[in-house]
């Protein structure tokens, strides 16, 4: 099981221009750079390697008119790698856009789940 | 590059119950099921094998209270699958959660892409 199919609810998936996508890996991603000053740290916690989460963070930073993500010059220990203000308006938008899809999809969903195998309602 | 992130837009997983998600690749099975009245045929159209495109619908029907597809007797080309009454509910509740989706965060989408990088607009 993919670790985003554990807990129910919307999962979504914006594409901005052909190969431009944001998801909730990379949102979360930001997160953990946002929490803990350091993208080893954030890549670690979501169980991502050093080289894939700082691949993620090179590609979101050329997708955009400017960086997302400061590294700092320390290297992956440095420890001062923060989002920049556009980092923050961007997370900050994909996270209101989820807001905005569960307010949205909450009626649909419900009656959904009302039509599951009882066996699947119980797990 | 994947399939799915070829047109902009928003792309929707619902996660019902842990490990029952219900996504872009698991509808389009339905639709194609819907419109060519084969899983074979359904699968092919998505470049997708006929054991996988069975092993999903096979999944997605016990997941659900009632089947979503009945197949035909006839085997992969018997031509008679089709989608139940619930298979089509199912089906609509989530276009129709696509277009709450897409309507609810067009704002914000939109804010977004006036973000990216001239070179990203451009692709």
């Amino acid at each position: 099981m993919k670790a985003g199919n554990r807990t129910p609810g919307a999962r979504l998936r914006i594409v901005l221009e052909p190969d431009v996508a944001f998801g909730p890996g990379r949102a979360d991603l930001l997160q953990g750079i946002k929490d803990t000053g350091s993208i080893a740290a954030a890549g670690r916690r979501m169980g991502m390697s050093y080289k894939r989460a700082w691949s993620l963070v090179d590609s979101l930073n050329g997708c955009f008119a400017e960086p997302l993500v400061q590294a700092s010059k320390g290297g992956p220990r440095g420890g001062n790698t923060h989002l920049t203000a556009l980092g923050e308006e961007v997370l900050s938008a994909y996270r209101r856009m989820e807001d905005l899809t569960g307010a949205a999809i909450a009626p649909e969903m419900k009656k959904l789940k009302g039509l599951l195998h009882q066996g699947a309602k119980r797990r």
